[in-house]
């Protein structure tokens, strides 16, 4: 089988999630980087990819060069899709750029500075007929899988209860202020939008909510903070959330929760049983029961459904990680794309979409409301 | 040096709460059981009082006629507190006549039924001039202990951010409609309050934030649930706070979190480090740090403050549980109270009083008046 | 029911075991400490009564007085039981002083300071007619229990692997020569026997291994180390074993472990099953099958036998620890006491004796004796 | 940078290893699969390279048509190295040819089917001048090299005791009888050589001990189980070490500890602090202390040593497995060969080499002799 042909429009040298795209593009073998706009600079472009083997007329100066570029060489050739790694602001112009120029998409979260600008991708996507997957990463964990499965299978009965954290304590301190640039994008509205912790890591607690559950948060009620000195963006939130099926929760996000690394994890109550899974401890899911006691899944361990089996790499108790789970994202996106390209019916397979990047769009807004209206309930 | 002489109101044969109370007493060997109201009936009061090898003339028809007896008898012999284990509403009643008698008391918590009783009960202990103890056993653990002395030496700096859980499963069904006592008083408004889980397990969620942090809750936005079947009072809550300092945070509660145990834990992150504990792993304090990698601190361990070590019992790496952390309570009590006795300068212990008590009844009209308003945000 | 009158060898104020003897005992409220020879002078010995509120003229200065003099009390008075919580060396002398003067005895571990004592301590309980009970605590842990009731029921099928570690640093300098008593009479052969950390601990995983899978360790292949400056007792050991059914093991011992606190943990592996306990997280029994996920049993959870829901006090969730596993040994032992008082037939119940001692015993002169012949194979 | 150019021997479709060795060569973008001879049958070989987009012109029927037809194309074109992913008996033939004929080794473990081989093998690689790796994946995680830099620093003092483990269930039951193919070569003598689990995960818990601790292994004593109907190679081992500085510990070993998957442990203890390590979370590790709490560490988290921080690709709490450490390995590799390629001076990188494979086999030989000989000691 051929690999795909990914065309990179961010992540120049440096990068963190430029170089994470990469390796998760690569690990299963169905994809290789061809060409990218790396780089604000023509010449920065080409370093970088130099770096990464890329010759230097495919190193290309912008986004809009590369997709001209692109689209004139042969079908053999050129790039079949584009991974978009930028900042929030810079992710639905290349993006509405790639999909009317025929090329299909992968962007990172969240889809879009403002919402509008979602809406309308999603109107381009529709019209261009081209694939479009957004990077969720958390959902590629194969306990995330077993636990999407798990409900929709009914094993925990009716959902009541749902707790939800995303932790992090990199922006403890004011770093935007030294020169950190993973720092400045993120607590610049005009980079990042009008959500900053929210944005950034709020939206995957919102997604990975609605991903494992099927429900939809029906409504929030949110009190943001501003923590960190000179920040106008959120870096911290307590929310409470109702989901359309009556259940309640809540989500805590912080980016100045000290000490704190990347600490998602996500508890799942319901009338027969119960969910729980840490990020940083992925190959996990606990799970509680009425009369029973306590079971511990992992990854090609027992007593699976095969939506997990099917994307856990490596023989039970060998972890897989960060990259893997993001990689599969990659894999699903490239296995449609496959089928696309070799005219087979290309049913959708599991990767978050459009929609999904809509739904986090919501979430920011209506975050944002309740906390303008001191945290009054607002429908997402 | 004598033991101090304990009488017991309610913890009668089968008792959940009145075992814990009386083992709790004994393991530090200061406290002995002399006399009880154990139960409703007379007979059922002297059956249980047999058990515990109690004389059958110290084992009363009910608290009146204990505290009535008890107190013809001689100082030598008489006893000198008394330990209220009923249900809530048969809290202050018998606290109140037993401070107007002259005897010390220990009271289960939430104080009263009311919140005005509990201002009440304020003025009678102020003029009785007896000590008064609420057991808030939580705050008895040594890694509790720890993580206040750590926050009132500034180790972590100003806080800002709290997160605290406690949550059960064991409300999951309606239970209390299969004859379960424990179950039955505790969702029934006339005997529990206006609050049910949330006087439950809410009050030691709240009163060990405050315990730990030293700060007071401002304000609190309440959401609570009531899943299970045909029950009036809440069985679940999630609620945003804020803090006296500008502190965040969330408490979730729930005594229908399926599978659940006893899973209290709070998390606090100021400035510089940040501190996390879980009651079901009691010995360990896992602490956060802006350079140095997490540390985790253990009873009689290395690193600790004397008010960790104080209150330790045994060697490192020996648990300690939810006995020791109670008898902690009575221990501390016990030894103020045998200063009063010899008459001596008996400085204030560490044990929770009434004002914790107060603290803990308007945290429940606070968030159930929230609750009404659609989380609106009230002071507490 | 009436206390349980229990007497008290050694113990004085300081003293480590004989304060969790004595929390351990009053636990449950069915014994009461009525008198005791604390310590090696009579004063001391007064001095340490009076801090635990023991009349003056029940404190003895030796365990002969007290032998003598309890004995000439009227039965309603005198004491029923003896607790032996000397050092090594002062274990059988009492013992036997107390069972042919009519006393029952609880004792701690090792039974005695050589084999020929133990074997002769035997011999004379029998003829004594008298309860003996050895404190291994660990064997009172709710969570041992249901392993060793799965093992027993067969649900982990015949055994081949056994992983047992008891870990501690303590003496991971010479303590003993900077006055510490603790250390010092353990590193001292003329007290603690030919084993150091062979009988301190090492006879508690030997115990252990042999309580919970029900076999018997066939041969000891053992290597032992002194890595304390100046140790002439083993401080570390490493151990393989053959146990008497074809499974095979290690044991690995240590108190030089550095940082360890009390690590005491067993791994059995049977044909179709397998279990893991950990002393430190004691309310977790972790088990693994062959078709099925991990289960994770707890103390009143899910799932128990009742061997295990027997000794659990507490609901799930509120943890037990070290004194509470004590205490299960004192409470069986006085169960079967009372019954014996009142005439009953009094069937054993569940605590080590004096046969668990002698197999102790022959652990430690197997171990010593295969290390001096360069970790040759030694029967048990 | 140009890719290294990678050809394949072994790891065809359905392989396990093979299929790790080419996610974990391409994560980094070093290096890219060119050829191979993947299979036993030229069919087979195509059939696997169609599946990897290999052209079938370089999907070879065997190693020697691979290594001579390679040979036979331009410097430009030609494989740089090849990667040996066969059982056992099948590395040193094909790494010898490949070494005589110019090109670099990258092989798995053990490195040899007899002691002799390698010995034969450490020959030809010192005239051939070129690179050989061995691929104990388990030293490329961060946490290992953080512990390996710890003790090499002297943080820990002077070790003492070492406790390893390798636990794996897999074999509990006689599946090489059922047709599944990894556990046919594994348990069969002529293509695993005298070791069966000792071969195949032995050899790693001993090369991570000589790795961490700069220490050899100087004796063993084993005792080996065949527990598996049929065997005739272990699938058990428990085994006593000392090490060449005076430390004593214990490695066991098992693929029939029922329900572990890939259980690699290691704790090592010194004279001023002590390490753990395990593999199922390999993102931690846990140091002691004598006079500090316990701290733990995590991939570019706080506190690191260098030689752990080059090795995270990602920031603190994102977790990376096992497929990254084992991508660690091929990126040193491939480093030192574009240095070498490059003609600059080519530093030895971090990786494994044919002395640790020669260890390997040392360690595999005397365990087997320890267990003939009733596990008596015998000298590495």
């Amino acid at each position: 089988m051929k690999k795909l042909k990914m065309g990179m429009i961010g992540g120049g040298t440096g990068s963190f999630i430029g170089d994470v795209h990469r390796k998760a593009a690569s690990i299963d073998g169905m994809i290789e980087l061809v060409c990218g706009a790396f780089s604000s600079t023509p010449e920065k472009s080409i370093a970088s990819g130099k770096d990464l083997g890329i010759p230097s007329e495919r190193c290309y100066a912008d986004f809009n060069e590369m997709i001209a570029k692109e689209k004139e060489l042969s079908e053999e050739e050129r790039m079949d899709f584009v991974a978009i790694v930028t900042p929030n602001h810079m992710h639905v112009p290349p993006a509405k750029l790639a999909l009317e120029n025929g090329f299909h998409v992968v962007c990172d979260k969240p889809v879009s500075l403002t919402l509008d600008e979602a809406i309308e991708l999603e109107d381009v996507i529709a019209k261009s007929g081209k694939l479009f997957a957004l990077t969720h990463n958390y959902t590629g964990h194969p306990m995330v899988k077993q636990a999407k499965a798990m409900v929709a299978n009914g094993d925990i009965g009716k959902i009541r209860k749902i707790q939800t954290q995303y932790l992090q304590g990199w922006l403890s301190t004011a770093v935007e202020q030294t020169g950190q640039k993973q720092a400045a994008w993120r607590t610049d509205p005009k980079k990042s939008g009008i959500g900053g912790a929210l944005g950034d890591i709020g939206t995957h607690a919102e997604n990975l909510i609605e991903y494992i559950t099927g429900l939809k948060i029906d409504e929030i009620a949110a009190d943001l903070g501003k923590f960190g000195e000179g920040r106008t963006l959120d870096d911290d939130g307590n929310m409470l959330i109702r989901m359309d099926n009556g259940a309640k929760g809540t989500i805590s996000i912080s980016q100045i929760a000290l000490g704190e690394e990347n600490n998602l994890a996500i508890k799942v109550y319901g009338e027969k049983g119960a969910l729980e899974w840490h990020q940083e401890q992925p190959n996990e899911l606990v799970t509680r029961w009425l009369e029973e006691p306590q079971k511990v899944y992992t990854p090609n361990g027992n007593g699976l459904y095969p939506e997990a089996l099917e994307v856990s790499r490596i023989p039970a108790g060998h972890p897989e990680g960060y990259l893997e789970a993001f990689a599969t994202i990659y894999k699903n996106f490239a296995t449609q794309l496959n089928a696309v390209k070799n005219g087979e019916t290309a049913e959708k397979t599991d990767y978050p979409t459009i929609q999904d990047g809509i739904r986090g769009m919501k979430f920011i807004y209506a975050a944002v409301e309740s906390d303008n209206n001191n945290s009054s309930w607002v429908k997402i």
